[in-house]
């Protein structure tokens, strides 16, 4: 089985930004001591980009191939019709993953384009959203 | 580990209500077959209401006790104050479930007044949302 | 031929409620002396309450075995999404009816979550829109 | 008793258009086989325009003679404050019909000028409607 | 000098609907006995229709001869862009009469798409309004 | 003098819930330690529900007899029609409490659909509001 | 007869500012040269400030005795719900001047409080405005 | 203990205006009569103008030393920042005042800017308002 | 091949109506000496029409047998639901122009009811658009 | 005769997405098999990309040279101010073109930024689209 | 070169008001002290008022003589078309300052209807930015 | 001390495009020609860039080294979530600069998305913005 995950604009940021809110660790951390560890059976795909257009190309690219993308887009979420679009035209079914409750936050954070052509979406959990995604791939 | 599962409006349906969409499957058939077998270790606290009261009700009770909230409270979710303010005023911490995804509806379901006061919030995956909540809780 | 007849809130005031607009017949009075002479070919059931949920669990109990149900949701029509829900996962028909003209009173009543789910609705014509009601059932 | 119908555009395509989802059969075949004989004390007075102006024009000519008005402004119920104005200028009484649920439809159809000034509205129930209002008027 | 007036519709029924409030007086009567004795120097054209296109067609023909136009879009002032088009296409300045304060009725009365190309408005103060807008005229 | 005092949603959990912030006294123990003491003349009634419907039944049951009603309807103040209109149909009049000032809270709250028929308001003065409405009851 | 003419904020500058758009007469020329000797019968006062209270202020001293009320409140127009209290909180028909044609301005220029409470509005038809308003009041 | 009353534009008409409705007694006469009559231990201070930076400079003048503000902003509750802005500068808590209901008035006059910086809001009450505003200091 | 050209309101005044702007050509002149001579194979009927209703008239008269219809409804693009029922109940594909282009203008003639039935839509590009509409059609 | 074309977001996927939607060509396959051999005359340059800066690049690089630009800019026409900037700033006319009609798709794709700077749109003809862009160009 | 200060409602306050937020210096401390000795060959004329309608009056009395105006209106920003309107009406080139940002804030504050008017605007900057716009009007 | 200078989309057209607006300067003259020679202390870092993302990076690379950060995001400013949300997650404080006046544009460029996250703005003042800017971080 097959995952790419893809995140979005800032989560490179992980670990480094304001470390007593986000903790210490960074994605690459967690996907490599973690989320790895967990799935053995799993080959993982990952690509982070804070470019709008570079994360459509990732899409494209795997997005006929993979058996499921799990996708945290960010501020994107709410603002990028284009990257709803490319899930909506390949064939892999996606997953929505937010660290933070986006029900909690500003009011312009409370659309996403991109929940319309997911097939399911988490939010709130933090990283442990990421393994609970998969799971949800695998059902 | 203790954990309060909350069905609202219409959930009593399920396996009866359009089958060939949401399934044979009522919600506590999984829950006896699938969930509890799953986490032998939880107590788990099931309720069901169509009353938005009840819930309320139901969320006060158990809600300084339990170590953790599972609630689905239907179309409740887009238009009760009240049961966000239950959730809020309680200690157990809370997480919303959705069998389908709500951004994939009509607009009238993709607010949520529950989602500002919960942890984190999960749909789209249909039943195994509800596992996916456990583990969240378990962290 | 059954028909299930539900009222909502404040409908058992009906008669009571400022006789010199409403008039002075209670529905139920409408009911014996009226609705149930022009139709005696017709099984009635008549459920009345003022709680949301109630209203639910009557649509959820009936609405697989009668023909028809008539159904006035007083001022849950314009906010009970969960109402709307439960005619939607039911079999039987439903005709939503007013007494008063929604469209000349303000404007929050001008929105019916409830007729996006019914398959006529009748308004603005006192207590004869239930007569019609059950005519619009037996075509 | 004297009653006017009058129908707004493209009613007069009926029968015509899209026959699968509206009936093969026209409003005035309806209105000659079974309006007309369902009630033989009525004179019937029938008019049809795609023109806003006309359909002002009849309002006009028969709204303080006749003992009602059967209305379906097509379109125009959405659009045309002028007909809703007229209605309100005339001394009878006016039913708004609608064939199809106005709810169930674009969000563009919910809103109603004519509805304001007319004594009741009855939507939904295809062509029976008509028969249903004229029982109205009869009250 | 050459002035056009033009009514729009509802406005044929002046002095015939509720008397009580808007007089017992026609515009025609109102024409005849009080503004053309006024204004003995003017040669007036009039022009009533419930037709939106005829009053484009009326405002197409004498708009590019007559030294000014008085219009009472009566309803159409509110939803007519089509309208408001023609009087910006055409060369005579118009003035805008309206017999009741638009901005003391309903919220839909208080936008205008014809005023944004008329020279002026005066509304609220009745038929006066007509010997106003021709002093306007003649400045 | 009769009056009637109903509490709506999660007010029972008053002197339980964040104790720091809303302080450490229940309704209950106000109503019996200093109201019914202020008042000694007064005959109250009391009634809390977190059942929309059931505040409803309450107000139908005593709303004719009492001489006053206050009524915390806590969350429902900013969703039920439905209450708003139980108000409206009984004959005692009504007066509106918050504990907490709904203008300093979010949005949604700004919104009080019981208050257009509510004889009056006071909120933001806690526990002291129920106090003054009755004194404003007895004008 | 007694006529009041109160301008609001900015009025004074007329004649000074832009005056290839608005022209070289100030109001007060106007007034003295022009609409006094049109109607010497009429006793005038006027008064300008550019205080929205000072103008609130005028309308209470003068508002019970003069027959009538000529306002300009300008920009307040569009923002003072006091001015507009005021108007209504008196005995003297109030007729509204604006130079300008509003509806041919910024959209936030469409909305008028004060109009609510006028019998009637004269605007774009510049400083002769005035003179149509004093003929309003003669009627 | 020292409490500032301070009232917007138009009270001073109270009595004057409108008698049938408001009733004959002017605020100066109820502050004489009554108000300090109830509380003879409190230092009252009385400010009333139609200016709002008037009112704003009353606030800032007394708002460092009374020991409580009462204010009635009328209309200015609705459109002014700057007053509700001077009541989060100073230090003394201020209660707001409303004759009238505000939720029963236009929708324009549900808006409070004030309401977001003071303790609480008494409205719908009339006079007896301010004596009930008293004892909420006294708390 | 038959194509029905179909042009609305104000559209007869082309050549006419500000030429400096809109070019010296009236659109019969182009139509006889540019577009039929494009396509000589072509069998044109051309409609124009200020009345909506009589546009409705010709949809609907030549709907079900013409290959195409090309449609510049002019301002009713904005304003008309019944037009774009028209089209939408018709078997002919609908091509819809505008001469200027519509998001280059006000804000009201960014909505196109029109725009949701018609096949394609065609705007700015003067009168060529409509050569470029039939060979739309010929596709 | 030098005319640019360039795509935006995920039309690089025409022909491989959803093919028995939107056909099996690809854009580049019509480019080179149709669009270039129906005008021999002109030398065409074609730019995809699904980064919506690298859109502006190419725009700013070719915009002040090239006689034409053709733009489908797919779903950045909605949301993006910078590339209607970059339109703006160069002095190649440009023409925007949608595969899909606009108004028949989601309410998010009826607003177009792009439009606002561009000579003209066309939309819903498919790949011919591209073909009417260059006759429009080559007017 | 002349400059005049315009300082709104509550800058008077500054240095008395929340001293741990604003800092403990007046705006006068800082005028004297600060911005005079930098730019000492500039005349400056300060004013300072919590009057409306008294800012307008001294931007009419100096803003045709003066060689720039730096306007803090305070509240009356996002309010006031009538001092915008006297901004638009001198001839004196005004920078628009804020304390803080105004983007950081309430919504009710990111609307500037002063800054239309204005040539600049400074926010979020502090005193600072009063010497900042001395030096955008000596460019 | 270190100072990073970031300029968004089209902002590499300055001097070439509308040069009659915009001045024949580009940012790159001004920035070598006065901008460092005023600023000899300060070692300034430049990046542009179209690309939403590389911006970004940028952001990224250097926000938590640099002693303040000046950017002009051109169109991103109103609808980048993503940018806004670099600069709220590093360290080195940002002052937002336009060359134009934002609130006197389209209502589009009203809101900055950007704003809420700098420490402040300054818009309207041309190249002289920079300057400006840079005094600011000096404080």
């Amino acid at each position: 089985m097959e995952v790419l995950i893809i995140n979005g604009p800032n989560l490179n940021l992980l670990g480094k930004r304001e470390p007593e809110i986000y903790g210490s660790e960074s994605f690459e951390s967690y996907f490599e001591k973690t989320l790895k560890k967990l799935f053995p059976e799993i080959t993982f795909h990952y690509f982070q980009s804070n470019v709008e257009g570079e994360l459509i190309n990732e899409i494209h690219q795997k997005g006929f191939s993979v058996d499921g993308i799990i996708i945290n887009a960010g501020a994107y979420t709410h603002t990028s019709i284009a990257i709803a679009d490319a899930i909506a035209a390949i064939k892999s079914p996606a997953i929505e993953v937010h660290l933070s409750n986006i029900f909690a936050r500003e009011d312009y954070r409370h659309i996403s384009y991109l929940g319309k052509h997911c097939k399911g979406s988490i939010s709130g959990l933090g990283l442990k959203g990421y393994e609970l995604a998969v799971r949800a791939l695998m059902k």
